[in-house]
């Protein structure tokens, strides 16, 4: 088999929501794995851990918590009304797409979260003065910039399943709901999930993603200053 | 030229600090730009603005309050020490790298600043009474998940890069001091910066990513089952 294009694999890996039963071989899940772990994390720490989730029971589980979240952040997105730079069409298919998933998520045969361990900050004293009067900055800088640490790793995910023929997305809303998923998953507490990412061959076809264009959403220098390359 | 293939460039991506001055001509930044935003977004809102910084001044600006930043976050990482999984050499090599970066980000031809606009949650009176009774769950879930609509683009961005001769590296030390950084490019209120990216012609070799191997990272089912595909 031909190696995928890096371009065509990032011009073509749409959210592909719905996912065949079909068992998706551990191989296939272990490249897709090795292919995360290749992200970069902060201070190469590598403080991810990911959890591959088969057992039909698991998987419910998750489901529902899933199902529950994804009801409530539901109201949000009507409450919120179509994006400006969706057509009315797209906006209806990304919905339904969206219920689909919430009901049929647990059917997958693989759910893979991917993990993040807390890094502690050193205690106070163990800093210099100035650094330890900033303290509560650090601790809120910490807490931003954690996704930058794991999240390069789920494109890699999603990259790599469409380079091996098969579906996935990113869906968050389970956060909503953590505690309950945590519990579910047995993690320690200091460990956090950051993404429920259902994986199967794919009913649905790759294809190109659509998207405003660059001349929209870049600028030049500062804000206000169209790039135009 | 034959196209990078995916696995090819993940796996030899390296986090590139050393950068030629040379310019990187416009058009390789817009394809770098268009390969970012076939990333997913939550709800596939595309709230992302790109600033792609060449001009001197702003480049020295930023880099000032980077290396301001970089400063406070390099005790951290002293009170913390080396991280189990890497020999001594390569996190020597790891400060030397940061170190030099510190010193000479602003002389990167172009600094590329990912940002997000903030979505507004709906007015509580818009959501029915269950969910505007968890408002505050769903702030804290929101706060959660923001990176999750921009660093999977920040990825892409490193790949692209790859995949075109370019070096760069996720920088997120300048966040400490997002105000000031906010300032210097005329940032909206409701716009946020979510890393720095040094983009340039690499002195070093793109190589082989090192590692922790996926054993030691991956569990089957629930926390503790090792993961064996």
């Amino acid at each position: 088999m031909t190696e995928v294009g890096l371009f065509e694999a990032m011009y073509t890996a749409r959210a592909l929501r719905r996912l065949k039963p079909d068992p998706v071989p551990d191989e296939l899940i272990t490249r897709v794995l090795d292919a995360a772990i290749r992200a970069p994390s902060g201070g190469n720490a590598q403080n991810w851990v990911f959890i591959v989730v088969r057992d039909e029971a698991q998987r419910h589980r998750l489901g529902a918590v899933y199902r529950k979240a994804s009801d409530e952040v539901a109201e949000i997105y009507a409450a919120r009304g179509r994006p400006a730079h969706l057509t009315d069409e797209q906006y209806q298919r990304l919905m339904a797409g969206g219920s689909y998933l919430w009901d049929h998520i647990g059917d997958a045969p693989v759910l893979l979260l991917p993990c993040l361990r807390k890094r502690e900050m050193p205690p106070r004293d163990a800093l210099p003065d100035e650094v330890a009067a900033r303290y509560d900055a650090h601790l809120i800088h910490q807490e931003k910039i954690r996704g930058s640490s794991i999240y390069p790793a789920v494109q890699n995910i999603i990259l790599a399943c469409r380079a091996l023929g098969l579906g996935t997305l990113i869906t968050t809303n389970h956060i909503l709901y953590e505690d309950e998923v945590r519990a579910i998953l047995r993690l320690p507490d200091d460990v956090f999930t950051f993404a429920l990412m259902p994986i199967g061959y794919p009913l649905g076809r790759y294809g190109p993603v659509a998207r405003r264009p660059v001349s929209e959403v870049a600028f030049a220098d500062r804000w206000g200053d169209r790039w135009s390359g």
